[in-house]
C-alpha cells in the first residue's frame, strides 16, 4: 500500500509499504476512506522537533473497518469508524473521567501512520466509534474533521467553559481554532472573537459563529480583547497555537477568575509562576480527550447541524502528500484532505 | 501608637507611629484586636523579596471600628470586623463573580501596615465583614485566621475543587496548607493526605482531618501519592508553598484531569509548558479571594463548628514582634498572633 514517510525537515514522500496486520487481538485494520495533514506535523515539517529517523505521518483518519482482533466487541467489519489520535480502554478511571487521552493504556492510535491506505488501531473497543450507517461522500470530510481538530477544538472550548452569557476568545485561525468558533457557538456562547488577520480564515470564523475579529496580536491584541469587554477581558480563552506569545496572549486576554482552554501543542512555552499567580485566570488544556466527544460530534455532523469538514480547502491525492504539506507550510491552505 | 517596620532583610523594629486618620470617604478606621505574621512576610524577611525602604507590615487583622468615612454605610463604629489583605468594592463585575483579590478597585486592606495597634482599612464597605456581635476573647484567634489564612486555605480546596468523593492532598504544612486540609474537610473530601514532615503539624492536620500523613517530599512524595491513589495521583492538590519544588509536586501529584489549587506566593517559578500540556491538570490559584468566603468562614467560626485558631501555637506582645518573626523564620512556631 501507499503511506507518508518523512525523511527529514521538509522531506515528505509517498511510498510503498507493508499493510497492516492484526498484531494484538484487541487491534482493527482499517481501510482509510480520508486522512489528512494535521498543523502539529508542521512542527517537524520545519525542523522543530526532530526527525531522527524516517517517520510514518498522520494520525487522523476515518474508513471502513476490514478486520478486527479476536477481542474486539463494539467494532465489526464493515462498520465505518473514527477515531481519536491516542488509543484508549475507554474503560479505566482516567477514560471514565473523560480523559481518554490520558488512559493508563494509552497508546498512539496509528502506530503505522495515517497518511496511508491501511491503519492498525490498537485498543478498537475503545478508541473506535462507528457512524448510525456508511455517510455519504459529502459528510466525509466532516468525519474526518472529528477525528481530531473538531474533537480539538471543541475541547478547548469546554475547557475555557465556554457557554451561555459567555464571551469567548479564540488565538489562533488554524484548523482547530476555526473549530473552537464552532464549538463556542454550539456550547452557547454569547459572544464569540476570533484573532486572525487571514481574510479567507476571518471568513470561515464568521460562517462558523465569530461575532467579532481582532486582527492585532500580542500586546495589542490583548489590548483590543480588554476594548471589546469593558477593560475586563475575555471570560473564556482557548488557545490553538502552542508558542510563547499565544499562551500569553491568551492568558492576558482572560479576565480574573477567566478560563484559559490551551489545546495547541506546547513548544518552547515557559510560564512564570508570579505572572500566573496574579493573572487569576483558571488554565486547563493538554493532548484533547476527542473520545469522549465522538458520540456527540458524530450525532451532529450525521444531522447535518455543523458543517466542519469546510476546514479542508484543499483536496489532493494521497500521492501529492507533499505539495499538501508544502501548502499547509506557506499557509495557502487551512488543511489539506488527502484521498487515499 | 505603637507598629512593627521592617527596615531590612531580618530587621524587624516596632516603634512609634502615627495614628491613621480618615483620609477618603470610603475609609474605616479600626483598634486592632488581634494581628498576627504571615509566612509571605518572611520572603522579605529571608532577603528573597527586597527591602527598599523602612516598611510597614502586616496585613491580617481584626478589631472593633473606631470610626468610619462619610460614604460608608454598612459597616458601623463598635462592630467587630474582619476583613481580606486587599481591599475592594464588592460590586464590580469581577468581585460579583467573586475575584475580589482582583476588584477594578483593588488596592491594599492595610496600607499602613496591619502590625499595629489601629490601621486604617480603604473601601470599607466592600472589604470589612462585621461578626453577628463582639466575639468573646477566645474566638478572636479562630476570626483573625478567617482574614488571610484560613480564606486561603479555603480558596486552595476550591481551587482544588475539593468536595465529596475526593482524595485531596495538600502540599505544605503552614498554616495554609494545615487550613486548606480543613477546608477540604468542610468541602466533604473523602480522603485528605498532609504531606508534612514536622510532628506537630501533622498533629494539628490530623485533628483538622487529614487521613494520611505522606513525609516525604519531591519525586519520593510524588511516587509516595501515587502509591495511595491507585497509581493515578489525587483528584485535587492544593500548593500552599510557593517555590518551584512545591508546584512541581503538586501538578505531578495530581492526576490527568485532577485539579491543582495553588495559593502559594509563587516565587522563582516557571512552568514548563509541554510538562503543564501533558500533565492534563487543571491549574488554579492565585490571591485569595478571601472576602468571598467570609460570610461562610465567620457562621463557622461564631457557631464553632471550626477551630481555625489552633495554628496560633505562639501569641507575643506586639512589642515582642522581632521575636515573633524569629520563631517563625526557624520554624519554632507555625503562626504568631501578636497582641496590640
Amino acid at each position: 500500500m501507499r503511506g507518508v514517510v518523512m525523511h527529514a525537515p521538509g522531506d515528505v514522500r509517498v511510498e510503498d509499504r507493508e499493510y497492516p496486520a492484526i498484531a494484538a487481538p484487541s487491534d482493527a485494520i482499517i481501510r482509510l476512506a480520508a486522512t489528512c495533514v494535521c498543523g502539529s506535523d508542521l512542527w517537524p515539517y520545519r525542523g522543530i522537533e526532530p526527525v531522527d529517523e524516517p517517520r510514518p505521518m498522520g494520525h487522523e483518519y476515518v474508513g471502513i473497518v476490514e478486520e478486527v482482533g479476536d477481542e474486539v466487541n463494539s467494532i465489526k467489519p464493515g462498520q465505518f469508524v473514527i477515531g481519536s489520535f491516542f488509543a484508549s480502554d475507554n474503560t479505566c478511571e482516567i477514560c471514565r473521567a473523560g480523559y481518554q487521552t490520558s488512559c493508563v493504556h494509552r497508546e498512539p492510535a496509528a502506530p503505522g501512520g495515517a497518511q496511508a491506505q491501511y491503519l492498525r488501531v490498537p485498543l478498537a473497543d475503545g478508541t473506535l466509534v462507528a457512524t448510525p450507517d456508511v455517510p455519504s461522500a459529502d459528510l466525509i470530510p466532516s468525519f474526518l474533521a472529528a477525528s481530531d481538530v473538531l474533537g480539538t477544538g471543541w475541547f478547548g472550548a469546554a475547557a475555557a467553559q465556554a457557554g451561555p452569557g459567555k464571551t469567548v476568545a479564540v488565538v489562533g485561525d488554524g484548523a482547530v481554532g476555526l473549530l473552537a468558533v464552532l464549538a463556542a457557538k454550539q456550547l452557547g456562547a454569547e459572544r464569540i472573537i476570533a484573532m486572525s488577520r487571514h481574510e479567507s480564515r476571518q471568513k470561515l470564523a464568521l460562517e462558523y459563529g465569530a461575532t467579532d475579529i481582532v486582527t492585532e496580536r500580542g500586546d495589542k491584541g490583548v489590548a483590543r480583547i480588554k476594548e471589546l469587554t469593558g477593560g475586563l477581558g475575555a471570560h473564556s480563552v482557548v488557545e490553538a497555537v502552542g508558542t510563547q506569545e499565544s499562551m500569553m496572549q491568551a492568558i492576558r486576554s482572560t479576565r480574573p477568575g477567566g478560563h484559559v482552554g490551551y489545546v495547541g501543542v506546547s513548544h518552547g512555552v515557559a510560564l512564570d509562576g508570579q505572572d500566573l499567580f496574579f493573572s487569576h485566570v483558571h488554565l486547563h488544556g493538554g493532548p484533547a480527550p476527542v473520545r469522549q466527544y465522538l458520540p456527540t460530534l458524530i450525532e451532529l455532523i450525521w444531522s447535518r447541524s455543523i458543517d466542519p469538514g469546510k476546514v479542508f480547502d484543499l483536496e489532493l491525492p494521497l500521492d501529492e502528500a507533499a505539495e499538501a504539506y508544502r501548502a499547509m507550510d506557506e499557509r495557502r491552505a487551512i488543511k489539506v484532505l488527502l484521498q487515499p
